[in-house]
């Protein structure tokens, strides 16, 4: 997307100057947000398809000077698309995960984060499990999707080694036809409890 | 650790009371942490040992009733220890990654954390590479050993699967002598942008 013919909303604005962020970026996150939660200097913290991340993932690094790289518009049906792609060409059924880096609170480096799926179930549920000592497990979910884009963004690299996909075998995830829902991997912000637990601190400071 | 016997301090209480955790749960997460930034319900989010998790990291879901799990009280000479025995019994150099699962802000289901690490180069510093069009990457770490914890704790799974280890191979990890510290994979809260945007909202609430 070029940055140059964008009209800045007085949101933008505000925004621009209470984060530290040129206009014309303060602008984009807007549009690209469904909720801003704060910010630093520079960054903003954002959800966007149900995906919290800083400057609602918008990409400048990995852009040519004077635009940015969004996520793409329905990423699902980009995720969807090329499964049957995969499908059709060599006839094999895969699961495919569109990646992201980003970035864990409060630790060094780039984990990866799925920004949409297609064919896998995105989370495994052990509601139903037992422990090890028999009592119900209170982690009753695990992030599968989330997981493989980890390992897969790993592999890929950050820079200019040009990996634009990864395979993982025997990844144990359980493949399927269903459509996939971004809500399956997101939590409610509201029910999150670093969003919440952040903004709720022992005594006023 | 057993929670029978445990004096609760004033502070112990004032966090119990807050948050609606047991005072004796309280208790153990004020004395496991180093700060605790906030909570809500049930929990509070905690900064120990460089790690910021729901409450200090403390597991009542895999003990026995009345007893809680904590992390192991020198995390980094555990993992040493362990490399050596390997090293000694099957001459072979590995990395030993201490690994507990870990929720993602807003995200639904379990990745992994590295509680320590030995043998192996924590993040990969790419602040001297540049992107595919030239440009100075502004992501500059990569958070390997938590990523491999990630994949780890994925194929280890939560419930009674039993398995209390995984074997990783070629994960492009650099094995090292040199011993870690665990301000290496980790930012200053005050310094991420999570922390610090959580609690800076756009308008006041």
């Amino acid at each position: 997307m070029d940055l140059e013919n964008i009209q800045i909303s007085d949101e933008g604005l505000d925004v621009s100057k209470k984060y530290q962020l040129k206009p014309e970026i303060a602008e984009v996150v807007i549009r690209e947000s469904d909720k801003i939660f704060g910010g630093i200097g520079g960054f903003v913290i954002t959800s966007s398809d149900n995906i919290m991340a800083p400057n609602a993932g918008i990409d400048k690094s990995n852009a040519r000077k004077g635009k940015v790289i969004l996520y793409p518009k329905d990423p699902y049906l980009v995720a969807e698309q090329l499964r049957r792609k995969i499908f059709l060409k060599m006839s094999i059924h895969v699961g495919v995960i569109l990646v992201d880096s980003r970035l864990m609170p409060a630790r060094i480096g780039t984990s990866g984060v799925a920004i949409a799926c297609a064919g896998i179930e995105p989370v495994l549920d052990m509601r139903s499990k037992k422990d090890l000592d028999g009592n119900p497990l209170k982690v009753t979910f695990q992030a599968v999707v989330d997981n493989l884009a980890t390992i897969a963004n790993h592999k890929m690299g950050e820079g200019a080694e040009s990996k634009p996909f990864a395979i993982v075998r025997n990844s144990g995830a359980t493949l399927t036809d269903r459509k996939i829902d971004s809500s399956e991997m997101a939590i409610d912000p509201d029910q999150c409890v670093y969003v919440r637990g952040l903004s709720n601190p022992p005594k006023k400071q």
